[in-house]
């Protein structure tokens, strides 16, 4: 059995909470960052805290509560001192009271040494995630990739909301649509999954579209077809 | 019954042809565009051939085609001369061999006649799919909706995949993220589910992100930020 501390009561902690108690083999103490006088004997603590509050955190642990990872997409490896520190984020959103199906949920998971790499890895099997060893550097690109494959992606459906909008058009015709383009880079590279006029450098359609479009909406059209186009 | 006359052999044809044939409701001929000597007599044809050549389609009919529709997201209504037009459009990307949830399909319909709306409502019910009544116009502007919801986006899953592959970070981390923004707006409007750094303006985090990308990649970073700031 694996005896866990898990420090946080936000969402992360909640969700966290839910997954290990589903398993006899984790043995789980949950505790607010407020309440930390005492700490128990663990073999990993798990820092579910706000990212400013990790560093201050992970110095209350001590040698006797095990490996100190913590669990933010943004904060260093070195930002926890203790010798046996590590990183267990888990890569998805989560939502209040929403519940999760963790056989998708990606874990990306650093350690200084292998031997709490692999500790962190049966952590994450015996919830049936999936574990991705991905050092800081890689941690930090991937919340770059992140902002344009979820924040900028978001907002070209706000655009897509407006326009349809405008025209009474109920926006939910484009869903279906939408989830098939999500779903079809399981299987297909986004590049080679680009359809549109800009890949097909159709112009007479490129030009009919801009003149339908807000000086604003124009820029943004212009420079991602020509993004597409010289991809 | 209703007797259907379905005149293509493409992708589009094809998937109607299997939708059709599962109903005893309907009665189905499908011919292709070559074949257009003789044409039965139907209640409902269906021109699902490529847009240039629907016109040209269309003329071959008479009045016992009945009511003559295109199932075309680009081509006006009044490209059918036949005084019973329609348009019997399925906004959804048919992947050859691939089989269709018809339940998810939005159906965009319009004809001249009201009497002859409610005959291709009547059609998409029995194919268990959903129907919106949708102008020309409204069509030509959901087009352009499709452009900014699909192939920009999937653009925006390209310079992320591009982010990850530098650092040799396996891309599907993210898919999970991504089908979950998908289905986020099928509950909380596009507008209401943004987050990221541009909406919260983080400005130390965008000048971090700004500092790790290329000179283009810049651009779009930094209109689209504008773009989100802005809304």
């Amino acid at each position: 059995m694996i005896k866990v501390l898990l420090i946080g009561n936000g969402n992360v902690a909640s969700h966290l909470a839910t997954a290990f108690s589903k398993t006899n083999e984790i043995g789980l103490t949950q505790m607010s960052s407020r309440q930390l006088d005492s700490l128990p004997i663990a073999d990993v603590s798990l820092i579910a805290v706000s990212d400013d509050a990790v560093e201050a955190v992970a110095n209350q642990t001590t040698e006797n509560q095990g490996v100190i990872a913590h669990t933010s997409g943004s904060v260093n490896l070195n930002a926890i001192k203790a010798k046996r520190n590590g990183v267990f984020y888990p890569l998805q959103s989560f939502t209040k009271g929403k519940e999760i199906n963790y056989s998708k949920v990606p874990f990306c998971l650093e350690a200084t040494y292998t031997s709490d790499l692999i500790l962190l890895e049966k952590l994450v099997k015996l919830i049936q995630a999936k574990s991705y060893s991905i050092s800081s550097l890689q941690r930090e690109k991937l919340h770059l990739a992140a902002v344009f494959a979820n924040n900028f992606t978001n907002h070209m459906y706000t655009l897509a909301h407006d326009i349809c909008a405008k025209e009474q058009i109920p926006f939910e015709i484009l869903h279906p649509l939408i989830l098939e383009t999500a779903k079809k880079i399981e299987s297909l590279s986004p590049e080679a999954s680009q359809t549109g006029p800009a890949i097909r450098k159709d112009q007479k359609t490129i030009e009919k579209h801009l003149s339908q479009l807000s000086n604003a909406q124009q820029e943004l059209y212009l420079l991602i077809t020509k993004s597409i186009q010289s991809h």
